[in-house]
């Protein structure tokens, strides 16, 4: 689904990027992430103009954490990193696409993704297994439990 | 991807649906819009409780716009009408997926995709092709010149 791209992307780049995304009121642009093979959508989170440059330089999803209201680069306290393919603008430029290639599981409840509950004729019904026990991706003496 | 549902869902797991959801102080959700057979992400748009009572009762993707400030089952004035295969809810309940069969294209500018811009080497560049005139999308004698 994509040419592999080297990061870090030039700094003119970066800018650019950054410049092109309408970020709402609280500096903050809804980011979809996307694995780049499967298609499948694992995640929405948010990013600020600093997550943004931050994933364009580094080639990994980094985010902003509004429960927290901090920076989060994805993966750094359960090890579910999130390697970035292609980061993409939509034509409105205030939602982001990220095609990445997900280690382990998105989902801090272990699941592969956050969209595992579907509403089905006898309601809203679980469609994806538990991959890995949360208790393994936030163990209790982990100093920081935070989202995968 | 997703096994056939039949719409209208029952009121009593529409309103289970609503209940699950965590709309944010406008009373809105981000709606992800995914094409169920090519995993293509389409787009993003927002559902207040009535577009997803709605979507889920006629079976065709009704969102809530904010530029407008009103309802918008998509489609009705461009044609682009998304059917509905699944709505699914994320593990937060912050974030909808929405599985659909898209007629025609998803973006008012007439591609497929609303993420037709990637952040390359060479700058942010358009990877997508228009399908459509947006002309004919929305005449300039259409009553409403609305998005898809």
């Amino acid at each position: 689904m994509t040419t592999a791209i080297s990061y870090p992307l030039p700094p003119a780049v970066v800018e650019a990027t950054v410049a092109a995304i309408r970020f709402d009121a609280n500096g903050l642009v809804p980011a979809i992430a996307q694995q780049h093979d499967t298609g499948e959508v694992l995640m929405m989170a948010w990013m600020n103009a600093q997550s943004v440059a931050e994933s364009l330089t580094t080639g990994r999803a980094c985010y902003w954490s509004r429960s927290r209201q901090s920076f989060w680069r994805k993966g750094d306290t359960s090890g579910q990193v999130q390697h970035l393919r292609e980061l993409r603008v939509d034509c409105d430029g205030d939602t982001l696409l990220l095609l990445v290639d997900q280690v382990g599981v998105a989902c801090h409840t272990g699941r592969r993704s956050c969209f595992y509950r579907a509403a089905a004729p006898d309601g809203l019904s679980t469609i994806a297994d538990v991959v890995t026990d949360p208790l393994v991706l936030y163990p209790p003496h982990a100093h920081d439990h935070q989202a995968p």
